[in-house]
């Protein structure tokens, strides 16, 4: 079942290596058959040049096993949560990509220094709160689902792509599987060049609303004019 | 028509990644044929590995699509702007190379301090002031082009290959689009030393006047004695 | 003899480029075999493209070569007193990687900034002490491992492996070579960005211990989760 | 005449890009045929992946072009005068490697802050003074190798195979060019691990006099027991 979406699931996890998003198995990606209620997944803790379409793993929206052999990734609660607090993404990525982790590390959200931020997220990417001891020792990778989704209240999951886990790492999310590594990547390189800057001018404040929205505006929303 | 300038406009483009100096899409190269009049430039939003030659896009000097099938860059308006004030420049490029980009993001133009500048840029890399918000909301790529041409009031472009747009990134030209790409090359190798320089001495100054001056003439101008 | 050992610990030690570990020579991985007291180690200076598993050297626990007909490594007294220590690991990478290296360069050990650095590693990797002058001038390999043995006087190996050598460089440990190296590729990515971290936030604390328990322990012990 | 010394500069010219110490031509190695008193040295400007043997060009003590059609490097006359006030170095390498040039413009020395320093430099390697106007505006090339050559009054150019020049960048040496280029290697990789340990703690000093002995002495000299 689902064959399609295990393979774009599949080519989508082959990419975090190729992109240098993750070391060893740092990673993982998911899609979702939002007509079925449908998430497949990366199984946990297997390499990726080892894997296969046939380990991906498909769960329900509860967490249950519906095909695959092979456990799903532990971070599978947080994903679920996502896909049913953000009704619109259809593909989650989860990595340890070192820019963006040093920002999650140091408990700040990433300003919108400059116009490749702003062609892509929609304001400061945010950094969540630091989890409750509670939350940490009980239902952790859900907890962490929904730590990202109280982060949200006031925005726009799909004006601001991506978060960072306090203390942990990035998520990233898309349309589909191919456009959440897509933003993993937009978000990794926005981090480096956040971090750099920081470093060349501590005072550095972010740009101004009106050149975010032209930025983020020309390649997203009704009035696109960038690409064909 | 044009068939070697598109020829050499497409390779011109393709070195932006293998120079990594682009992510995705994020870069473009355009060259002119002052003779006709005509800007042969890459389409807005296309990937690098499936470009061909003819995708490239024919714009006159007033932006009118003269031949292709494809949207030309978003950033045509800006090149043209830039042909049509510095004269003697051949190919431009505009990237969101990382190095080059935080000086952008930081607002500040890149000091001489080394021999490696000297060879290249006669003083100091400039950056622009911010862009108002009227030239923002106005015609913001052709305003672009005019901030650009306003830093450069008492400088030589022919000396100055390269300028930092405020909050954005680097623009680099030459004589053709290659000399333009081997500029945009140097601008981010440059960018990088200057900003380790700058944190492992916060007080350097730039190079005396007669060390850039003898570096830049051994490779420019009459009596340039580099190269075979 | 060990036949198999051997070629394990060649593979580990080729890993080492593979993982950008090492310049030239600048690294070692052994491996031991218990029952038989017998230690395989790379050869001392031989360049790894040139490296065959017959030029690995087998050694007893005092030093002793048993067989092989080049030097061992310059550092082997360091791994045999570790593993006379230290009763449960199973191999040992020594290396120069350039962030584990700055921190014990900067005589600190690296603090737990973040679950990639809790996964692996139950803690604080410590850095030792500076070494005497009389240790230096005496049996300096041999003296090296027993500052290494001290600083674990109240900490378990098995649950922190790896530590930095004071103004030196990173040792790593594992069940067996391999996992010695995986362990060395992940010190050295966690040395990474607790130093960007601590560039970022001067002021950043470590994790809470209830989030260095719940992802040490989610991988490692009676009720680890992760993986299959 | 010179064949072999001319196929082995050139391949020693050819190591510059496959260790990244140089962007596009910025960098040339030299060797020397102390006997007949004649230098073997890359052309100015040739692209390095369109070198050949023959393009090498040979030239006397005084700078005279014996063999060759091209142009030698521009730094020639620097080469000729450390060639000629230090009797023992076989072979030359200059590059802008951006590690190292960062020491130079910053117009610092690299402190020995580590073991993997005191493995190849038996101490700090000295920056140059400024150069003064009468010399940058007269014979540079040949006024840069005596201002190294000055920085050496009281250092033995065999303990300290490299050297910063102010505002400019290193030149390394060696035995012969291999050796040059291998300590040029190593000069990058211990610049910049200086660079980053000042960063993570600016009040580090320099190791121990006795730990700096060990390392350089069990490499170099009569007692050294490193390697085959």
């Amino acid at each position: 079942m689902l064959e399609e979406l295990k393979q774009v699931v599949l080519e989508a996890n082959l990419q975090l290596p190729k992109y240098r998003l993750v070391t060893f198995t740092w990673g993982n990606v998911s899609g979702i058959d939002r007509e079925r209620g449908l998430v497949v997944i990366k199984p946990s803790g297997v390499e990726y040049d080892k894997m296969t379409k046939d380990d991906m793993v498909v769960v329900d929206l509860e967490g249950n096993v519906v095909e695959g052999n092979l456990k799903p990734s532990s971070d599978t609660p947080t994903h679920l949560v996502l896909y049913q607090s953000f009704p619109y993404i259809g593909g989650i990525v989860h990595t340890h990509s070192p820019w963006a982790t040093i920002w999650a590390q140091a408990g700040k959200g990433i300003p919108a220094l400059g116009t490749t931020h702003a062609d892509y997220f929609y304001g400061e990417i945010p950094c969540t709160r630091k989890m409750t001891e509670a939350e940490i020792k009980g239902a952790y990778e859900l907890e962490t689902g929904k730590v990202i989704v109280e982060t949200f209240s006031f925005l726009d999951p799909m004006q601001m792509p991506g978060v960072l886990v306090h203390g942990h790492g990035p998520f990233a999310w898309g349309n589909d599987p191919y456009n959440a590594v897509h933003n993993a990547v937009v978000l990794e390189e926005v981090a480096k060049m956040a971090a750099r800057t920081c470093h060349l001018n501590p005072n550095v404040q972010p740009i101004a609303q009106s050149l975010l929205d032209r930025h983020y505006l020309r390649k997203h929303g009704a009035n696109a004019y960038y690409g064909q």
